[in-house]
C-alpha cells in the first residue's frame, strides 16, 4: 500500500517544535508491514495544504494528515480539503451531539468556533478523539483513503491506535495477520548484534514472512520484529520461532520488550524479590537515582542515594577510608566498594551500587583517562567491583555508566544463567 | 527566498530515527529572516529522490537537501541529483586531495568506497566536513541553488553554520542584514509571557522589522528575537530595544540566553561568586544532582546530594529529627529546612538545597495531594522555605520541582533586585 505522510503546521517549519508523529506512524505501519514511501511537511497555508493533498492522492493510496484540526482560525486543515477534495462542508451530527454532551458535562457553551470542529467533507466519518475535541476524520478520494488526525502527539496516537489503524489494516489487499515485538537489549553495541543476526535478515536463513529491524537508542538496541501469515496462529508462530532463534544467539543481551525499560524491569524484580536498593555516586551526578526513581512505586524499594562529588562528602557521608583515597584514589576500585558499603550501612538496603569515575572534559590523567569508570555491587555475601572505559561526551557518559550499573543489580537479581 | 528541505533515509520513514535536521534548519533560516515553505521526506529510493528534487526545483529556490551523503551502497544522493540535473560526475580534485591526506594521516587506505564521496556533479562545489568525510556540496540548477549535507547531526550543522548559511545570506536579494537572539525564560507560564508581550507582535507597537517568537520548552519558554535592517547596526539597534523592552516587561522570567541552561547560568554564578553548593532531595530523587552535575566543572562547586527515599535515610543520613517527621510529616517545611541543614552540615557547603513532595502517581492524601512539594534553601545566615502545587506527570514533576530548586538558589546568589 503506497503511502504518505501530510504534517501541517508553521510551527514545524519554523524550528519550534520537532516532529515526532512522522516516526511514529511510520514505525507502527513498519510493524505491520506496511512501508510509508513519502513525507511531505507544509506550513498552515491554504494554497501549500491543497497542493500537497492532491500531490499526495495522485501517488499514495493511503495518506495520513496530521495537524491543523483545532477550532482557531489558523487551523483550517479540513475545510481546505474540502476544497480540494471538491465535496460539500457538512456537520457531522453525531460529533456535533458528543461534543455538545462535552461542553454541557464540562459547563462550558459550546462556542460557534468549537463548533466548527464537528464539520466534515460531505461523505466523511469521524472518529472520536478522548484526549481533546477535533476528531479524527477519513474519507475516499478517487482510489486513495485519506485520514486527517490532531497533530498533538497525545491525541493523534489515541486516534491512530484505537481506529484508524485498525481500518487502514482491513483495507490491505492481502489479508495477511501482522504480529510484532521489539526486544530490547543493552551490553551490546548495536554493530555486534548485527553481526549476529546478519544471516538471519539478509539471507534469510530459516526465516520466511518475518522482518528484523534495528533501532539505535544509545546506550541500547531496539529489534523490532515483525512476522505475517494468512493466519494468525502461524503469524504468531512465526514470530515466535524468530524470537526463540535471536534469544538463541543474543539472548544474554535481551532485558525487556515493549514499553520496558532497564530502570523498570530492575524495580519489577526487585518487587518480586522483595529486595532494597540503594546507591552512591560521583561521575553519574544523582542520574542512577534518577532514573530508578523515575519508575513509579520505586518508593516501595529504593531506600536513598548519595551523590559524592567531593572527597569530604566521599569519607562523612559514605565512610569511605581517607586510606583508601590516599592509596588508590577517588576513582579506583576500592573506593567503589567502599563508597557501596557505606551507603548500605547509612540505609540498611539489601543490595548498594557505587560508581566512581571521570566523566570529563577535565580532570583525566595518563593513568585514568577522562571516560574511565568502576562499578562496584554490594550485599550481604560480598562485594563485586569493575573497571570500564568509554571515552564519550559527558552526557553519554553519565548514561552508559548508569546503565551499567542499573543492568550489573539487574543480573545479580537474576543469579547465575 | 522559497525555501524546501529534503530529508533522505529509509531510517526516517521507518520510524527508526526522529528527524531533528528539518527542526535546526527551520530555526537557523527563520533567525535570519527565511521562511521555509515545504518540507518533503523520501526513502533512499533513486526514483523518488529524483522526482523530489525535480519537483522542489519547481517550486523553491532554494533547496537543502539531507543525508544519503555516505561512501556506502545505499548512499546515492549525488548520483541521482547528477542524473536529475543532467550532469556529469566528475571529481572534486581539491576535496580528493583532502581526503587523501586524512586518510594518509589516520593511516588508513582510501579506498575505492571513500574515494567516491569527493565526486560531484559537474559545477558544483565542496565545502569541507570536519567531523566526517562526506563534503558538503552546492550547486545551481535553473534558477534554484541546492546544497547537499549528510544527514548525521553533527556533521549537518557544522557544514550549515560554517559555510552554508554564511553563502546563503549573500545569495539573497534584499540587502538586510540580519541580526537575532534567543531570550529564555523560568518561572511563568507561555500564555502569561505571550499576554505580556502581545501587543508588541500582533499589533506590531513600537516595533518594526522585528520578530518575536515562542517556543515552549516546559517547564521554561524561549523567546526568539529576530530584528533586520539593511544597515547591520541599526538592526543591532532594533534587537536591542526590543529586547529592552521585553526585559522592561517580564525581565525578571529572563535567566539567559542562546546556550544557556538554567543550572549552566546557576554554576557560572558560583564560580564567580566563590561559593559552594550541596543538595538533598526526596520527590525529584537525584535529578536535582544530575542536572548540577551536567554542567562541566561541576566539580569546583557541588560538593555532593543525598537522595533520601525513606524516612530512614533522612534520620540517619541528614541528621532530619524523627519528632520533626512525626509532628510535620516527611513532605513538610520542617523536614525541607532539617534536610537542608543536614546536607550543609555534612558537606560544609555555602548554600544547600533540599526537596521533598509527592510525585505519584500514588502516596498522595487529601492534605497533601500529588504534586505537592517543598523547596529550602539554607546558608549561613538563615532558611527560607515554600511550598508548591504543581499536579502534572511524575516525569514533568521531577522537572518542575528540580527547576524551581535550581531557580531559587541562582536567585538567591543574585541578590536583591
Amino acid at each position: 500500500m503506497q503511502t504518505e505522510i501530510i504534517t501541517i503546521g508553521d510551527e514545524l517549519l519554523s524550528g519550534n517544535v520537532i516532529d515526532t508523529n512522522t516516526a511514529y506512524l511510520s514505525d507502527q505501519l513498519w510493524l505491520k508491514g506496511i512501508e510509508v514511501a513519502y513525507h511531505t511537511g507544509v506550513r498552515d497555508d491554504a494554497e501549500k495544504i491543497k497542493e500537497a493533498l492532491l500531490h499526495a492522492a495522485t501517488r499514495a493510496e493511503l495518506v495520513l494528515v496530521c495537524g491543523g484540526l483545532g477550532p482557531t482560525a489558523d487551523d483550517f486543515t479540513i475545510e481546505v480539503a474540502a476544497k480540494a477534495f471538491k465535496r460539500k462542508l457538512v456537520p457531522d451530527q453525531h460529533y456535533l451531539h458528543y461534543l455538545e454532551n462535552l461542553f454541557r458535562q464540562w459547563g462550558r457553551p459550546l462556542t460557534e468556533t468549537s463548533r466548527k470542529q464537528a464539520y466534515v467533507p460531505l461523505g466523511a466519518k469521524t472518529f472520536q478523539n478522548r484526549v481533546g475535541t477535533a476528531p479524527g476524520i477519513g474519507l475516499k478520494f478517487k482510489k486513495t483513503r485519506v485520514y486527517f488526525m490532531p497533530g498533538v502527539p497525545k491525541e493523534l496516537k489515541q486516534l491512530f491506535h484505537d481506529f484508524i489503524l485498525p481500518e487502514i489494516l482491513t483495507l490491505r489487499k492481502k489479508t495477511d495477520v501482522f504480529e510484532s515485538k521489539m526486544l530490547k537489549c543493552f551490553g551490546s553495541a548495536e554493530a555486534d548484534l548485527d553481526s549476529a543476526l546478519k544471516d538471519m535478515y539478509v539471507n534469510r536463513v530459516d526465516i520466511e514472512n518475518v522482518r528484523i529491524g534495528f533501532r539505535a537508542h544509545f546506550p541500547e538496541t531496539f529489534i523490532k520484529l515483525s512476522a505475517w501469515d494468512k493466519n494468525a496462529d502461524h503469524a504468531k508462530k512465526r514470530l515466535h520461532d524468530v524470537e526463540a532463534k535471536i534469544r538463541e544467539r543474543i539472548g544474554k543481551y535481551v532485558y525487556g520488550e515493549g514499553d520496558d525499560t532497564l530502570e523498570g524491569v530492575l524495580g519489577a524484580l526487585l518487587v518480586k524479590k522483595k529486595k532494597t536498593l540503594a546507591a552512591a555516586e560521583s561521575c553519574t551526578g544523582g542520574l542512577t537515582a534518577h532514573r530508578i526513581t523515575n519508575v513509579p512505586g520505586a518508593s516501595k524499594y529504593f531506600l536513598g542515594g548519595v551523590v559524592s562529588y567531593s572527597n569530604e562528602s566521599k569519607t562523612v557521608v559514605l565512610g569511605v577510608s581517607p586510606e583508601t583515597l590516599k592509596k588508590h584514589g577517588a576513582v579506583s576500585g576500592q573506593t567503589a566498594i567502599e563508597m557501596a558499603q557505606g551507603i548500605r550501612r547509612a540505609t540498611r538496603a539489601d543490595y548498594a551500587v557505587a560508581i566512581t569515575g571521570i566523566a570529563g572534559p577535565t580532570g583525566g590523567t595518563t593513568d585514568k583517562p577522562v571516560g574511565t569508570f568502576h562499578v562496584a555491587l554490594v550485599n550481604h555475601s560480598g562485594n563485586w567491583e569493575k573497571k570500564y572505559f568509554f571515552p564519550v561526551n559527558r552526557d553519554w557518559f553519565k548514561l552508559i555508566a548508569s546503565s551499567i550499573a542499573i543492568d550489573r543489580i539487574r543480573r545479580e537479581l537474576l543469579g547465575p544463567t
